[in-house]
């Protein structure tokens, strides 16, 4: 056994030597669905000791032999048979991982039966269509998105605010421009922000450039404390970490946020992806793209 | 029949009137799963036809039957049953869900099963674990990455090159910037670009910032006509897209990678998530937070 973990158990006080035990995400792809979907079923376990590796662009006999080997020497280095989530497409490939010395949790054996039963239609089998080139037109949508976030970030030179389809307002560092380029690179979604400063904190209001586009507004908030320790990552000191002017900003932009009616999140405690998600269905906008 | 479409046979030149089927992505959380999920198994089908709508953050009674009216509304306009991608965790609104007249495709139902019985472990039927805030620490990194992205972006004013694990190099437009931006969102991963410019081309070599991190660079390259045709949707006139000064600037960074031997990519044909998983592929590097 290579890989072990030293674990104390809650209830007896006793020191355990765990197995880690190894997670494959197989795909004939970029393997972004199985990591997707495993992740997601993996949270719902204790997650001690999992050991994750992605084999992606399995499209050969040769590949999917080298995974099986991968997959059967991690077996006997673990002690434990390792969890195999594939999304491979091709049948005989799906034939060989299936062999290997693993649990075997196959998306495509299991939904696309049931999928092809209801629609009336053969699935294509053909490998690589998630995640790929077949929607060029999506793939441009998402770059001149990015593109868009970039020139639009943190009230920059471009201001194209009549373009954006949500304009994200808030202080530093509360999660406008991670959420503006995710917002872009998943779903193609023009996305624009605009820091709130002195500049508004004085007069109490917000520009015209902003209010002409106010449906498109929306502010983004965070608790003082975890402000506070974010900016202190980036500028550890000076009057821009502080608690008071930290607490004086949001402070500011929550009159503001009262002042026009903007509807605000709070990303205290949400990811990148709770926030996005939460925009959309505030704003109603829709998704151009998929993931 | 709300939502139809004209759709052409093939084969038999017939114009037939397509139903429109709905097709629902459901979540106690962001959606993301659920769509990631339902979007790789429809392109395994013809997708003419499909109507997508993201209903997150089902966590009430109230919501889940807002959800199971939505679902029966769109059967009886669509004339078919929806196809419903579920990532429901609690065991009541699944049930609820399951009740509703459509095709009802539940990850949590067909994987925690075998899950429980290989880990021996019961599954916490807690919502909302994936895509939030239980992993703070990759959030910090997820961002953290982001803003390094951001820093060195097009060779910017950071160059903490050190710090990198990739530089991506190629000509204006090859798709660098999107690419670092996915790297550090989704994977948590430090890349910056450095963009091949006239400075390269006339002395024919890498600037010495770069050589010293050499193993990091995974030059980009890109198909002429395509990469004309991105340019001149970014700035129509004037020399920079030109087919003669296209040409010339892919032919003198293929000669600089292959003077350095550094592995390059094609992303003509590829995706963002495509061409992220093969350089992560290329340079081993570990993907330190998972979608």
């Amino acid at each position: 056994m290579k890989y072990g973990t030293i674990a104390c158990n809650e209830r007896s006080g006793v020191f355990l030597l765990m197995n880690t035990r190894t997670v494959f995400f197989l795909s004939d792809q970029t393997g972004v669905t199985a990591e997707t979907l495993g992740h997601s079923l993996l949270t719902q376990f204790d997650s001690q000791g999992f050991r994750q590796l992605t084999l992606p662009f399995i499209d050969s006999d040769d590949k999917a032999q080298q995974a099986v080997s991968k997959i059967n020497s991690a077996a006997t280095e673990d002690g434990v048979p390792p969890i195999v989530f594939s999304t491979l497409v091709q049948d005989d490939f799906r034939a060989e991982v299936r062999a290997a010395n693993c649990l075997h949790l196959d998306i495509f054996d299991v939904f696309l039966q049931p999928l092809e039963k209801e629609l009336q239609q053969k699935s294509s089998h053909e490998a690589g269509r998630a995640h790929g080139m077949s929607d060029i037109e999506g793939y441009m949508k998402r770059i001149e998105a990015t593109n868009f976030a970039l020139a639009n970030d943190d009230g920059g030179i471009a201001r194209n605010y009549e373009m954006a389809e949500i304009i994200l307002i808030g202080v530093s560092r509360s999660g406008k421009t991670p959420t503006c380029l995710y917002l872009a690179l998943q779903y193609g979604v023009y996305a624009a922000n605009y820091p709130l400063t002195d500049d508004e904190f004085d007069s109490g209001s917000l520009p015209d450039i902003l209010l002409e586009q106010k449906s498109k507004l929306v502010g983004l908030t965070i608790a003082p404390t975890r402000l506070q320790q974010i900016r202190k990552e980036r500028r550890a000191l000076g009057q821009y970490s502080t608690a008071q002017q930290v607490r004086y900003e949001l402070r500011e932009a929550g009159k503001i946020f009262k002042k026009y009616s903007v509807p605000h999140i709070d990303t205290t405690e949400l990811s990148i992806e709770e926030i996005s998600s939460r925009i959309l269905n505030t704003t109603g906008v829709e998704r151009r793209v998929r993931p």
